[in-house]
């Protein structure tokens, strides 16, 4: 019989189900080929160039990263065209042009200072996106500013040995707030408008030809429309979590991580378990499921990966390297566990258990890598 | 003249000013000679061998760690006795007893399986406290709950040669949900009641003799009067932060760590500054301010460190890579700031910013590694 990956796990353990990654990244490259959309997907989620490869298997070849480090490392792993999808931070123009002369390399900008910065650098030719806040106010130059839009344009336009614009970029994460697929839908739609109202303006100012590039995965994962986009950049699809099932976006069964934590205490009498595992295994990211406010759900070990989530148990609460977990004793009762177990928690949000935990176990026993940690470290 | 800490800083870069930290550092120790107290530090805010010299320094020799990965780390940097203050984890115990065999160990049980576990394994002796709920609710023994106490006495007793039963130890997290500092006097002088009448009614039944253990930073920086106390494990007062400082007890001087993150946008419109800085370098975790939840309060770089906190400024949210900071026009115009410059962050919690970013840079110009980069890297 096959050793149980679960045997020799002591420590918070980052688990990655292959099979339902691969399936969710196929899903969505076949999306992309049915909508003829180029796919760049973003990178930040796994940070992981075995991960990578799975996305080549598809057909990828372009993708979306969040950091210059980040781009550096995907570059250095065989990837030859990346966007950068955060607005230009003039303080790394030095790392950004050494990059760009390695590779084909796209940037963000939102502000004339950006622009301006770039073109005093005598660096090599790299592709300009315009970050359009279309409602998400996270940042980005608001689309009904043209004054502001258009002064950029021509800036770029201005440098064209330094500088080819690109497009309109946007990053919809206002669908996280939806609280329902409909309203997903019809906020991604309306991006997609604001977007193309915008081209229209510009082309009319004879700035042209643009591009629209969209990304989030609530959006992407759930239009059957997607207008006069051009390319698309979801990234926590690979993976999805409980945020993404709290949204509808993804079933329990597409979620392809977890954390193995160790059951050190169990605490009948306040319905609660105490598990090896907290704020740096997790990270403190929050959802709200089912009138709770928690860090992640819970599962038990199974042969082939997790079972479904035990009902009504959940993450109440985390410090550093403790959890505390809702078990109630019905659950008890159902799904019994004992002090040297492992619990088995989905997390809220994925991104940042990556980020937490920056390694993975495969269920079939693989060790996979990640930019966060170089090497392998056999204790967490 | 010399060169600025800040002229080579391109992204999120952690602060950590050594004069701020070795007063907090000598303050505490002072209070513990003066209280006739074991000071036994907490070392998982800091977690690097060069800052526990600064506890050598003051005559320091034994500490406290978080899991057993820190003490291992902590041994191989020369410490010999040290106390793992997290609930035994018996999926650990060939790594407990291995690290055991190097130092004089002191570990934590809050079950009968635990100890029984232990008992079963034929490691050395180590160590034995009782992790005490005093009604902090995370986790540990219900200090009214005298059968199952005596119980895991009585196992301990049974098995001397594996077993020293040294105390009652507890960590009054509730402190940091106080809501002034006659709050937090109250409530650690309640622990300190609780303890000793917990030590009391043992000792009545031949268990004895018994230590008393206690831990919380707020508590440990306010108390005048530490009752039969044998030993103090604060933490977080090496560097404070932005929840102790909302506690009342710190001062903002205080503070020994930042977070210096590029400006990448500015929006007026909205009195908002982009920043290269997000969660994945200060965490997800926030503190009330000033009736504003945020995960951190704003500085300006300045010769000598940073400057006060730009009045009503305060980082209003986190993505993964971005964070916005609220910064009212009316500050703008008293602390100008432009894209390309750095905003220092003064984060909500600062054992989570170190967890993040696992290494220092000094305001003198040196790097401090952790146990979480081993190697130096020169890109955050």
């Amino acid at each position: 019989m096959m050793k149980s990956i679960y045997e020799g796990i002591e420590e918070p353990t980052l688990l990655l189900d292959e099979q339902i990654s691969r399936a969710n990244i196929h899903r969505m490259a076949e999306k992309a080929r049915r909508f003829h959309l180029r796919f760049r997907p973003h990178f930040k989620t796994h940070q992981s160039a075995a991960v990578g490869e799975w996305f080549r298997d598809e057909g990828v070849s372009q993708i979306t990263v969040s950091s210059v480090e980040m781009g550096e490392y995907f570059a250095d792993h065989g990837w030859d065209d990346i966007t950068i999808a955060f607005s230009v931070n003039i303080r790394q123009l030095e790392r950004i042009d050494a990059l760009a002369r390695r590779i084909h390399l796209g940037l963000l900008v939102e502000n004339l200072d950006s622009v301006k910065a770039l073109a005093e650098t005598k660096g090599p030719l790299v592709d300009i996106w315009l970050k359009i806040d279309i409602g998400a106010h996270r940042t980005g130059l608001d689309w009904e500013d043209i004054p502001a839009i258009t002064a950029i344009c021509r800036e770029i336009h201005a440098n064209t040995g330094r500088m080819n614009l690109r497009g309109l970029l946007t990053h919809s994460g206002h669908t996280y707030e939806a609280r329902s697929k409909a309203e997903i839908i019809t906020l991604f739609n309306e991006s997609l408008a604001r977007l193309q109202s915008l081209k229209e303006e510009l082309m009319k100012m004879g700035i042209e030809p643009l591009e629209i590039s969209v990304g989030d995965t609530p959006g992407c994962t759930l239009a059957e429309d997607f207008g006069s986009a051009d390319e698309i950049r979801p990234g926590n699809f690979v993976f999805y979590d409980v945020h993404q099932l709290s949204l509808g976006v993804c079933s329990f069964s597409d979620i392809a991580v977890a954390v193995a934590c160790p059951i050190v205490a169990i605490h009948l009498e306040r319905e609660e378990i105490v598990i090896y595992g907290g704020a740096i295994h997790m990270s403190k990211e929050t959802i709200a499921w089912d009138g709770e406010v928690t860090y992640g759900l819970v599962a038990l070990p199974r042969d082939a990966g997790w079972s479904p989530p035990v009902p009504d148990a959940y993450v109440a609460r985390l410090s550093q390297e403790h959890g505390i977990l809702h078990y109630p004793l019905a659950a008890l009762k159902l799904n019994p566990v004992k002090v040297g177990d492992l619990a088995i928690v989905i997390p809220a949000h994925s991104c940042l258990t990556v980020q937490a935990l920056g390694q993975y176990h495969t269920l079939a026993g693989q060790k996979i890598r990640t930019m966060l940690r170089p090497n392998w470290t056999e204790h967490q």
